[in-house]
């Protein structure tokens, strides 16, 4: 199957030049791009990618077109350029369409047979809920929402218009997302936060932990997409907050009374401790840790793997990543940091000695 | 709803001064507390949120009483002043009470017509069995039991009295929780360790990985409680173990053959490898990271993020984060410590010329 | 159940020396072994675990046959030495020997009752469909496949013969496994790819994110084992790829479009970031992150919670971790650390005046 160049520029803008009247059998990156294919290029630094792409076309920034348009060696049919001024977010969009009319998701319609509906809950006739899914007593479900299979929707939960969970999803009793969220499988929505408080054992070896019940839920905004087997923890008394548009990767923790405000992204691994308060249009790389009770503030960004032990309150980029080395090299320099202070403490001394 | 606050006040005994008929609506954080809320605080340093609060009742230790109740401003019912010596135990123990009379966790009753039920199962009849639950054969659920949707208690394995199992979560053939234990939602107890020993390839480039069976299980005591997404890997040949009030997180990993002390806690994201041997009260911070066959003796605290790499056998806080800075900052301090040991070099060679 | 020494020897070849008609009832560590028991020993560092050792029989490599057979105190029925050229690769095919004769796995025999196949699948009648699994259109499930309760082989994907799935597995639609594969429980293969384009919001505070559809799919070979609750994303335009005889462990993130060379090992919770591709005889330790778009050569060994900043082209070990140490040391380490390229700088300043 293939689209008609035409129709794609049709539905999204921006000036066509070159080979107008391809066709695209599929959506490449540049360098797997045949001559079938539409791709992509977004900074003038791919110059040399997009030189040796076999791409039939391109959707390129102003200051590419001549490049892709004075390219040797064309294909038989011709190369097509596609100039938009923000060729990353055009073809963003492309995907969506292509999804939608080449390459449509599965989806099952209607109640499945296997499927346990409370008879308390509300479930909009246009939703879809999968095999052996389970709606609990009073949810809500809303319109064009389609759960997958084994998800869980909790009792008095509530899950916006048009939201997608996938298989094994849960999202528990009192928790609520709101409107356009994806939420991939198997992940975990308000189970309990991690508290417990310490209590002496009577025989004075040390303590046990008494359980807080965490009596707060978890309330998620609209267009939030959170990746597979995340964890988000209900609050312990208030709620756990996700803001509209935020976007989590997959195996994320965020802890109990978190607030992650709009648009943030977190990568993969990524792990937030309770309370913490995440700003918004912040950026987190992938296994980065926020301890509790910190705050981030709006537009701060934090590199993969590094541990926020502090609060940050100017926008910025930071990092904390031990540098990688081959082992060798890292043994001695990891066992002289061990003595970094007295290193510190002795270089002081020389300069005292030798002013 | 609201709950008198001498009847709360009868279950958990200590002192009450002030506006003793009051009502209590909720229970909150000092911060967002409102004069149909109770709070409390623990520490003498929260003084000041004290003075800000709104709550119309305040637990609080002995030290403080005399603030509370000395307020310029108190609302239009007056203050009250519940003093315990222990006020987080105290008001953990209220949330339980809270969970139990005002706000029950909704509780699935008997065994839910979709559940599949193994002839030779031994289901107590006052266990609750979820909707899509599996109870494999020789299974054993005991008195009080909950088991989620779509939880799988796999053959042979036994579930303690009163123990929850959330939805999802998985315990392996021949594994054993005790009682009253939590496993929170997506858990998977007893998948095979990781064990796989090198054979070398026909062709001289490298080895292929030879399986090691797993034939051993999970032993968990009682009052365990396990978050979400975690797993607790079944022992090569013996069996990997939890013992009694060890506290999980989520998204934990526990390989083969590890043995956890008794009422050891752990936050998310940590990683224990095989055969590690962890203590009693022990705590590991968010992330936290111990190697393989290692020992941490009986109260040893690690901090988040930190990696365990060699046994630990003192009890008392470690820690190994490098530490966050803005990028600019961490690039340069980066660089530096990849020469780290010719810098200490440098400084012995100066020391040595000056002296 | 005990299985005759001679019976096992003639499965596996090698030497046997001493107490050749001697009877094991278990498989079991050399510090745990009692007389009915087999164990083995593979390095002449465990020289003195040997000699402390009451197992029964011991499989060990030429060099320690002699420290077996001369110990001072053999038990009553006499000691077994099996010598093996490379006995931990012995061992590693005894347990598979031990599971498939004395213990085996449960199996679920068939389509379970419970199971939903969807009419257009395609299921071997020599695999097993575990309860409540579900087995979507078009889907292909090949011979001797073992699909565990609950799991999900969505449309179009394929699972090749042999390959055994754990409880809650999801295989995302038009995703492939090869054969003889494991997956275990609550591993989501499929899920979408992190992939989303930054669009300025026209109020000027920010931008939101627009999802990139994930249109490429997840390919895995034969004789891979991926643990429990791991995601192994779908790939943005082409595939993700995990080649022949991979072996993850639990709670493992890859990325979408990374490609993970045939024989390749990774510990726990180990994340690899979209686009990156690792070479063939790798491992990777506990926790290692390696960011997107690098590339490491073939057998490059990366230790436990290092993190992976630029490609690394020559095989070798690489480490970058933070030595732990006790907090008050690593306190005052780390405050030096942040001040690190300053210090060099007075070193070389004290250096020039001290020439």
């Amino acid at each position: 199957m293939s689209v008609a160049l035409r129709e794609l520029h049709a539905a999204f803008g921006g000036v066509l030049h070159g080979a107008m009247d391809r066709a695209v059998a599929r959506l490449a990156p540049l360098a797997a791009a045949g001559e079938d294919a539409l791709s992509f290029v977004a900074h003038p630094r791919y110059r040399t990618a997009l030189a040796a792409s076999r791409a039939g076309v391109v959707i390129a920034p102003p200051a590419l077109v001549a490049d892709v348009l004075g390219r040797a060696d064309p294909p038989p049919g011709g190369w097509a350029c596609w100039e938009c001024p923000d060729p990353y977010l055009t073809f963003a969009r492309l995907t969506q369409w292509w999804r939608e009319h080449v390459q449509p998701r599965p989806r099952r319609a209607g109640v499945h047979p296997t499927a346990w509906v409370d008879s308390s809950a509300q479930v909009h006739p246009s939703a879809s809920i999968g095999p052996h899914a389970v709606i609990e007593a009073q949810a809500v479900v809303e319109a064009q929402v389609d759960i997958g299979p084994h998800a869980v929707v909790e009792a008095r939960a509530r899950v916006g218009a048009g939201t997608r969970l996938g298989p094994g999803v849960v999202i528990g009793y009192d928790c609520v997302i709101g409107a356009r969220g994806i939420v991939h499988g198997g992940t975990i929505i308000g189970a309990d936060g991690f508290g417990f408080a310490p209590a002496p054992l009577p025989d004075g070896t040390g303590r046990e932990w008494i359980k807080i019940e965490q009596l707060g839920a978890v309330r998620i905004g609209d267009d939030v997409e959170i990746g597979a087997n995340c964890c988000i923890d209900r609050g312990a008394l208030g709620d756990t907050v996700l803001e509209d548009g935020v976007k989590l990767d997959n195996l994320i923790q965020i802890g109990h009374n978190v607030h992650v405000g709009r648009h943030t992204a977190m990568a993969g691994c990524v792990g937030i401790a309770g309370s913490a308060r995440i700003g918004a249009f912040c950026t987190l790389g992938g296994g980065a840790i926020v301890l509790g009770h910190l705050e981030l503030a709006d537009h701060v960004h934090i590199s993969a793997a590094s541990v926020v032990m502090r609060s940050i309150l100017q926008p910025g980029q930071y990092s904390g990543i031990f540098p990688i080395d081959d082992n060798r090299a890292w043994e001695k320099n990891a066992a002289t940091l061990r003595q970094l202070h007295a290193l510190r403490e002795r270089l002081k001394a020389l300069e005292r000695r030798t002013t």
